[in-house]
């Protein structure tokens, strides 16, 4: 294992060349080149020394439950409150509430190294800029005064409460209730699956939970969200007393060993005190704000442990020697093997299809509210929603093959957890699982950001790759990445159709091909940034500008994923096309 | 978790139903029907109860090295024992040295059982029957009376030392030395990753040494054969004097903790004591021997914790409550929901079709020395070699996939260590990488067992497939069968005529395209085993014999198999044919 370096070229070549970066600067004036350039020097510095020692101490250490007290790895809570001194949390948060206001899209990239750095840490502040991100949009005005000042410097963290032992991602039967009581609630029951639930890092932790009011309607409807704080909040924003809430468990886990998981109890004496955010009954909705965010930011941690493993395998094959090379037969370094090159490519091509993707979500969230016009507002808004669970679950599959491609490259020593390559992996897993199984978001790309808008969405998306496919078209050296997409595209479209043409026939039609279809159009899309990354390239080139070994080798990725990744949409599309007439009708006798 | 059960009907409908079962019977005549059901049984029954409680103890309490010994998990050398006792590690050995000769397939049916109950503990025995073969081929009549009887009641166990510290799959350039002595050699140097290399369950150890003599030519072509016993065997096979070797570390790894994985030193003192198993500078070819025996162990263990995660995956789909039917609105099992289905099959399908391979592989073995004609066994013996490498591979991609479904069916329960899910994910890693990698074995696939031959191996191979295909044709329940198996079929044979004429283009043609053709190579086979699984079950229901539920679940599989994973080899298809121009013309200057 090496130590991480923010691949600070990469992530200003999607910001600054891939995306829209003009469409930015117009919303953010101050985002000049030089600026973007500084911000991500600074953090990357930040992420490989201070985050980055981190990484294996917390896996190794793990954390501990000590009379209702979380034991943090050592140096957790010192690199946090660094990182608090130096503003990262409030980087891209309101300027009415002590942020800087910057694009979310730069935080996406800074956040991304802190997760490349040390995940289990960077959990915090991710659920914390989640609930910032839910308070400034649904909470009163007192609750936000007193509130969101020290959520955005990360003096206070916040959580996510959700789950219940006996439901994990059906909300419909949540148990925790909360009894009206003068200006707030109190609340009873026990939340499980809490991440950073508890720990000594901040002064106060904000805990954001979903349960229904005493009198509330059954079902998703009678939610409501709750603001309930560790410490209550005097007027003056000062701590007070202790709220009635404790942490009574953590999860021995596969991995993020460092991020503590805690069984989450409310209201054991006397009822926890809460306040309500949004309306009675708009709970659901409101944490939706908060979990299209985390949804964006797990798929970026998929990014980011993508990045770190590749790194330690790109350094790992450069140094070990095995074999001869092919060629020459003198004795070579793994690199020179054309196996370990494909292994290498892939993971590097998709690290960089999935960050452009994330990144360009990040771009969505933001121009959804500041976009100059109502149109533009409501196209970035549908085109966040159908990027969003595509981001979140393609990127969190592929970081499962991803890591274990790592491993591979490491050969034996990949499998002996001293390497570190093997931790990758198992912080991988549970991207996939948590903010909403990637089951589920299948479900959500094909109900609601397909069938519910019949194809709207997904169609605004295809009239856009075929403006990329057709500019292609007129260029010699990008026309075979035109016509590498262009039937994908095409098959997306005809996929698209069909959906829509069979979702009424059979209520489990969407739960059998929606899987499939996330995959397929993770790849089309994956496949259209990196065509827009073979332009950007091929016009720096073209210009004479800049680094030319570095545009050839993003010609080189988006090449092989043209030809070597995205034809994996096939098997996806065949799977959905056949899948009608045997194979997916599946029941529960299925199984003996 | 639950406790794993030996999926008996599964594997007697395998031998018996799917593969040339008169064949094995001509060739062992005592193996009838009933026979092979009683011994599927008690090693059931075996496997469940002594083998399979150890599975969480090894993985929680793991191994450690306390002045040269080993310590092993709790249980281990009580259950081992007791394996002993009952005969199971001669079960397919040579009567000659005690075994009960029965076919190897049977053989592998069990083993794929202790697997399942327990990989860390299984290994051993996998290790010793591959000594066995080793030896039974290559040592004296001295070497194998004084070694074999013990080794094949399992008194003894075997360990296979190839890799060196500086040298993972490259063996040409080992450093540990032979020096000839008397009748005997001394051995000196270090080897590592030796699994079960010291441990006290068994009374001696036989290392299986591969090294250079001191004179030797450099590369494996100087490289010979030694068995090193822990313990001098005297002329009366009683255990003599310690041998000069110690086991000097155990690795900490991400999976099975409970299987010491020895750095062994030979020689500090005096030297080791080695004897010379077969002819000087045939070192490789000997170990080849064992090695293809644990290469198809190695793809078996895929098939075992594929079976052992679908257990669990589908016990607790059947117990959960989350959320509600889509057809009923009632409140569901989540195996109702039909993306938990699509998990469910994607698993249960796979592992019938490895499995199948797998054993088919084991026929094959077996066939080869002891078909009729000599025609016979060389279709066999190239049938085995082709077969192996694709066993290997395919299966242990594969398995990464089928545990990690077994995870994402839990939930995020999946990703607490607790349930036990978790463990079959990381046990499960090391199968890609051990007994040569993955890449390795594509290599071999496609240099040895298809260039070397001029598809000679892949065309008799088609011929067979070609036969399943006319076969269904006759039949309309089985047709559409043949018409998905047809293409694919075609594909197969069309690329390998692309990789015969372009192999000698360029010396990197091969590393290029080998992973993906193994893999194309691996989904088409499996199709072809689940199109003869299909053609079994339509057999019996035709003829109203046995369980109706039983062989129509047969016919949902094969009909998810081919519908919803064959598709898959379309993309590795695509990808070797564009991959020649583009994107798989890589360098070491590709990645920066």
């Amino acid at each position: 294992m090496v130590d991480y370096v923010a691949p600070v070229s990469d992530m200003a070549f999607v910001l600054r060349e891939v995306l829209d970066f003009p469409g930015v600067q117009k919303r953010h004036p101050e985002l000049t080149e030089e600026f973007v350039e500084a911000i991500l020097g600074e953090a990357g510095k930040f992420a490989t020394d201070i985050f980055g020692p981190l990484n294996r101490v917390g896996d190794a250490e793990g954390v501990r439950l000590q009379d209702d007290e979380v034991v943090l790895p050592s140096g957790f809570a010192e690199a946090y409150s660094r990182f608090v001194d130096n503003g990262w949390q409030g980087l891209a948060q309101p300027v009415e509430y002590g942020g800087q206001g910057l694009p979310f899209v730069l935080h996406m990239a800074v956040s991304e190294m802190w997760n490349s750095a040390c995940t289990s840490l960077a959990l915090c502040p991710l659920l914390t800029s989640g609930a910032i991100e839910a308070l400034t949009s649904h909470a009163s005005d007192e609750l936000k005064d007193r509130y969101l000042p020290k959520l955005v410097t990360g003096q206070w963290s916040a959580t996510m409460n959700l789950t219940e032992p006996h439901a994990g991602s059906d909300l419909s039967s949540l148990r925790t209730r909360a009894d009206p009581e003068g200006d707030h609630y109190r609340i009873r029951g026990q939340k499980v699956f809490i991440t950073w639930g508890e720990h000594p890092m901040a002064e106060n932790i904000v805990h954001i939970v979903l349960a229904p009011m005493v009198d509330a309607p059954p079902g998703v409807k009678g939610l409501s969200l709750f603001l309930v704080p560790k410490y209550l909040v005097n007027a003056d924003g000062e701590i007070g007393v202790r709220n009635d809430l404790k942490a009574i468990g953590v999860e021995k886990k596969l991995g993020i060993h460092g991020s503590p998981t805690c069984a989450m109890s409310f209201g054991e004496a006397d009822g926890a005190i809460g306040y309500l955010i949004g309306e009675p009954g708009q709970g659901l909705a409101c944490m939706f704000t908060l979990m299209n965010h985390a949804r964006l930011e797990v798929g970026l941690q998929a990014v980011a442990l993508s990045e770190r493993a590749f790194q330690d395998a790109l350094a790992y094959a450069r140094e070990r020697v095995q074999g001869v090379d092919a060629a020459t037969g003198a004795p070579a370094k793994i690199i020179a093997h054309a196996d370990v090159q494909r292994m290498l490519m892939l993971m590097m091509s998709l690290t960089q299809a999935m960050r452009a993707m994330a990144y360009e979500g990040a771009v969505s969230y933001d121009a959804r509210h500041r976009a100059d016009t109502s149109e533009q507002r409501e196209l970035h808004e549908q085109r966040f929603g159908l990027l969003t669970p595509i981001v979140k679950a393609w990127s969190t599959e592929l970081v499962n093959e991803i890591t274990s491609l790592a491993i591979q490259v490491h050969g034996g020593m990949g499998f002996i957890e001293e390497t570190g390559v093997a931790q990758h992996y198992r912080d991988a897993r549970i991207t996939a699982i948590y903010e909403g199984t990637n089951g589920i978001q299948a479900n959500d790309l094909v109900s609601r950001k397909l069938i519910r808008d019949q194809g709207a969405g997904i169609n605004s998306l295809l009239e856009d790759i075929a403006t990329t496919i057709d500019e292609m078209a007129e260029d010699k050296a990008l026309s075979g990445f035109g016509s590498a997409l262009a039937p994908a595209a095409q098959a997306l479209k005809s996929i698209t159709s069909l959906i829509l043409d069979r979702a009424d026939e059979d209520p489990h039609f969407v739960g059998r091909v929606a899987f499939n279809f996330l995959m397929m159009m993770g790849y089309i899309c994956g496949a259209w940034y990196m065509a827009r990354s073979a332009q950007a390239a091929i016009g720096q080139l073209g210009a004479g500008k800049g680094d030319v070994g570095f545009y050839q080798r993003k010609l080189t990725a988006a090449r092989f994923y043209m030809t070597q990744v995205l034809p994996r949409y096939q098997g996806y599309e065949t799977a959905i096309r056949s899948g009608e007439d045997v194979g997916a009708r599946l029941d529960v006798e299925s199984f003996g």
